[in-house]
């Protein structure tokens, strides 16, 4: 049996998912899932077409080093950034890219995404940010590594909390998204698309509408996380 | 056989339905379902995914108390709304709410759904109404329960009748949904969505277009709706 | 052997491609197509889902008297317009009306559907015209039958060959599309639809963009249509 | 075994593939490949259904005289258009002609595509060209002979490169994209739409937004394409 077997099936299948919740063309995308024990994490293979793909397609690589542990294939161009925010960002399982098209309009016009209503507030407690452009200099040096630079920089310019805020849009590009595990983070990858289109639509009915008040986006958010949670069978 | 089998089956099948109409993303919907003479309603448990829900998992209350009669799971989180909704509104059979994603845009504007052509007058006898945002304390107290509280405050404000103007657009959530069945509120959910996604372009194409006459409104209502309906087959 | 089996099975697999097609939502939409030869239409059964409906289902009546002459079921409640688009538009074999999206946001909008391209040039020759609305007396009377002649009249009005311009947006309603025959119906419906949407995004790209030159437009309707069309394969 | 039958297989598999990808309703679309070597390029019929088109139903015709040389069918009325680009544009292995719903609202809009992000950046290296329209005696003339020289024409005005820039707007009509060979030009012509799709939602949100700055357009093309690239597998 391979390496890591079930957390590559884990990301295998999570790949998959995101390409049927029309997330993603051609191969705009990739998930990876952690394994904060074991020190490392598993991540689609770079350019590979989703359908077919095998678990022991997917590369594991040492979360501190980024060395590759286990695997054949070149991991994903954009692992860098993934290690970046599996470093920074405690608690977070797996992580979502995608160019999925209406959270890359937002990230395109550099607008951090409004919560305008419940369903946004149901996974993100406040507004999704967008990180500045990286300037020339880091275009041209790490780029991969330096566009999880910027999405930690905004966080800690923000003060905000990584697990009750799960996404960045990075400016000119489209969102990371990112969750305690896998699944919750192809939970929040498909939220961040359909609250990025329905805020699109609310904008047109109404330009440069204003967020929701405090008390119901906390109502909602605390619906789902944290202690007083109530949505959702008993565990 | 479980009890309210029968009940308790329609209901799966409508979840399903919504699902399939392309109204819910992950688990942001859900429909109920009234059996009037046996005095409960049955709706869907809370956070569970829709396929491969049994008939067993849908949840029957008692539409007085509120007190579960059937199934083991936690109903609903928007369960209060639904028992409200119930109360207040005489012969509706079956409820549906969703975030679907132009019926949410409208209610995100905060505006109300104007009737701007022939499908919206099918279903709905005017414009569908959208509620005033819940206060602070509202929304910290009893929330899903006033969240139906508002709803028919405004239908009360407007003196509407909730048959002839079977939705409500809940402001910063989206829409709650009904009809005399199950199957007919799942029917004026899915018109619901459709106009809403007309009433967008048109206003992109014609922005403050003016609803469409009384005459005409009247007469589409009519076609579908009353004495002197002459739609579909006979009986 | 029914009677009228070949037009009623090419009758009800049209009802069935306008579903496919993605024109039609729960029924709203019905085709119909003629046999000028036998004096008969056969159209869609009111309000009875497409999916299962036999060929027995559809009903067939006489072209000029409205009589059904085979069929149990009611005919669709558009039935008097279809007459009197046969009855007004010679050559005309096939028609469909559906609220399809798009074209259905223009009629909304009272905006004819300008030739902003290629695509739409191919299949109309010119703008779609729209009608204007009906009168109150016009809709407390006899409604589906006047908003056939509200189309005959401004066909008449601008002077247009309906086989050249082969759809019209009823006002406050949704389109009326037609053809030689029952296949080119559809087609015609689905083109529109295509190009109403391409109309609506290209109008957000350029308000008020010019409509493309007669030249143009001339060359392509001509490419395929007429006697030096020179599109598709040899007969 | 018919003559070109590798060649035909392709591009019958890529007719199909763009139906599948949603760049195609009815007939409007076509691919065709090239084999340099052996002097010919391959096409769809004109106006035939994507759906059970055999290998040998694509036409072969001579790259330089446009003769026939396998294929009982018409070759699609584009024909010209595409042997023009094989003509002009050494390397290009393959062409994909649709009305693709978005990148048909820009051609229509006659607005050039900008690079507003890295999902184009990651297959055209700058924004994408819209033509002049075509003069009323072109358009009378050798139409779509023509159609091809205006493409070439504007490459040749802006200097443009047609393998780091590969797609065009015709004005008032829609896309021609190409590649290397025909499987890359398939892939460009989905890049094509998903960009062009977020293009106008991101000027929705950010009317005449600027373009993304050279460097990290140059960074994103060349981590695909060049001697530097890193996306992907190795050979």
């Amino acid at each position: 049996m391979s390496a890591y077997a079930s957390l590559r099936e884990q990301v295998r299948e999570a790949n998959l998912a995101i390409v049927r919740a029309g997330l993603v063309v051609l191969t705009f995308g990739n998930v990876s899932g952690a394994d904060r024990d074991a020190g490392v994490m598993a991540i689609k293979p770079s350019g590979v077409p989703y359908e077919g793909m095998s678990a022991d397609a997917i590369v594991v690589l040492d979360l501190d080093s980024g060395a590759v542990v286990a695997g054949e294939a070149r991991p994903s161009s954009d692992t860098p950034t993934h290690l970046v925010l599996y470093g920074a960002f405690d608690g977070v399982g797996g992580i979502v890219h995608t160019h999925s098209p209406y959270a890359t309009a937002w990230a395109q016009a550099e607008r951090e995404l409004p919560c305008l209503g419940t369903t946004h507030a149901d996974h993100f407690d406040g507004a999704v940010p967008v990180t500045r452009r990286l300037r020339a200099e880091e275009i041209e040096g790490d780029y991969e590594r330096l566009t999880g630079e910027v999405i930690v920089e905004e966080f800690a310019r923000l003060a905000l909390d990584p697990l009750a805020r799960p996404a960045a849009l990075v400016a000119s590009h489209g969102p990371f998204v990112w969750g305690a595990d896998v699944a919750v983070a192809v939970e929040n990858a498909v939220a961040l698309e359909a609250v990025a289109a329905s805020a699109l639509r609310t904008e047109l009915l109404r330009p440069n509408v204003a967020p929701i008040g405090d008390d119901l986006r906390g109502r909602h958010f605390g619906r789902k996380h944290g202690p007083a949670a109530y949505y959702g069978q008993l565990p």
